[in-house]
């Protein structure tokens, strides 16, 4: 691997990290070999999700997020999936809209990524893209999505500590808190908390929560926070209610259980991705589901499948 | 596997579908052997994809189709993919309501799937749908989704046409011409056709798609069919281009490749998720990856999963 990309990168070098970001979402030859040099650096950063309905005010949260962690001198990136459609386009301007906000500052890096036309998967892609941020010593990565997908949701697996944003106003807030969202949530916070209406739900969440809780007989306790994004109101209590938990993760050692957890998981997935490279570049292989999809078969598809695994697994 | 059950779906008996969906739906252990049992029959129904920005009336086209090919005594299956947010729900409701438009009819099977919850994937379960709809003895199955994401565009390449829906309104329509969403279409429905600027509307759309076809030197030509979905105009010239294409398709020996291209791809998936559940059950390479991840090591990752391809493939 190119040795001096490896040393820019560690020194927080915005165009190298760049260069290795649009390296992993190409898939490019070189990107495992970069990983593998930088692998020795991961590990240092924790890893914050934050998710909840689309105009609920959350880019502004973090925004507010990391100019607050900055006034800590923490350096931070933030990974913000845009689940972007075929019809609106994508999220090519906001990461520019979004430096304008903090300003050029060479410790907070943004970038964008949107859900369709990443190679080999979302959750690999940002995971990777987290890894590169992490190596760059970055203290604090922030995956920001609007949780539309499964994809999405996989990604805040891989988080430390996952905020939910709601809002008083909004029916998506109320279908959030019915629906499997909330059982990612560690920590919520109710945005636009000057509403009417407020203090109500507050209770009802915390009600919800608390029945939840004892059906489902754990102990978790979510800790709810009102904030204001765009007055900057609550974003310090938020801010400590994420470090207070992941302090009790880290200090409890279930950082460490959930880290060789996610160890496993991503150890499946690549081996996954280069046994699809085998079945889409082995000639015999290809050969073979060639041969096979050209004649009339009395064999199905299923059998057929059974008998190159045979073949191909020792 | 259960005789009773593949003969009640050779017979079109709605509720056997039903369990049989429910059976690959969940991935349940008997969904293969049912698949298998009813290979045999697979394969005479034409595959339609229709695709198009949110409210622009695709469901009520979708629903004058069928009620169309109805009247031709077709046996009709629609699959509605519904890309429901964590947020908004689901597609619960949507078959029951599309029901009532077309009224109990057992030669029609609607059947709505989320893109989130689906195991093993969306395309591979909507393909298996229509595989069982196909043996139930549909003569076409539509295939409905707005195109939001990846995993819906992957649908529609197992479709043997695909209908792109656009309107004149739409700035969503603009940037669908723009995307390489009419890269798939093989026939537009401009609808809402009797606003003001359609026929505007529907010479920028030619004139785009001409120069887009010289620029990328192809010769395929893609039929526009004004429509008003609501109040029943222009379908039966849809119905009709759609059957002419299709009937090309035929002639020309395309349908065939197509599908033998699409099976071998579909092979290659099938291959890869039994390594998947190889990997995930196997109990050497499982004890394997978890006393890697409870070490600290000197191998990346990227490293260890090359030695456990090597152990495991042949």
């Amino acid at each position: 691997m190119n040795n001096k990309l490896v040393k820019s990168i560690l020194n927080g070098d915005k165009v190298s990290i760049s260069r290795a970001i649009s390296l992993v979402e190409n898939q490019h030859n070189d990107a495992d070999k970069l990983l593998t040099s930088l692998y020795s650096y991961i590990g240092r950063a924790k890893r914050i999700g934050i998710t909840g309905p689309p105009g609920i005010g959350k880019s502004t949260l973090v925004n507010e997020l990391v100019i607050a962690l900055r006034k800590m001198k923490k350096k931070v990136g933030v990974i913000a999936i845009d689940p972007s459609s075929i019809f609106t386009g994508g999220a090519i301007l906001g990461d520019r809209i979004r430096m304008q906000a903090i300003g050029p500052d060479d410790n907070v890096f943004i970038r964008s990524m949107a859900t369709r036309g990443v190679h080999g998967g979302l959750n690999r892609a940002a995971t990777e893209v987290a890894d590169i941020l992490d190596a760059s010593g970055k203290d604090f990565i922030i995956f920001e999505t609007v949780g539309a997908g499964q994809s999405e949701v996989e990604i805040f697996r891989t988080a430390d500590v996952t905020v939910v944003v709601l809002s008083p106003e909004s029916g998506d807030s109320i279908q959030a808190m019915k629906s499997g969202l909330m059982e990612i949530a560690d920590i919520v916070a109710v945005n636009k908390s000057d509403l009417p209406g407020a203090d109500a739900f507050v209770t009802t969440l915390r009600n919800t929560l608390e029945i939840s809780r004892s059906a489902k007989g754990n102990n978790k306790n979510i800790t709810i926070i009102k904030t204001q994004s765009n007055q900057g109101i609550g974003i310090d209590d938020l801010l400590n209610a994420i470090t207070e938990y992941l302090h009790n993760l880290d200090r409890s050692g279930q950082l460490s259980e959930r880290r060789k957890k996610l160890l496993q998981g991503r150890i499946k997935s690549l081996i996954l991705s280069k046994l699809e490279n085998i079945i889409t570049e082995d000639p015999a292989i290809t050969k073979l589901i060639e041969s096979y999809s050209q004649t009339k078969n009395k064999t199905t598809p299923y059998e057929f499948v059974n008998k190159v695994i045979k073949m191909m697994v020792k």
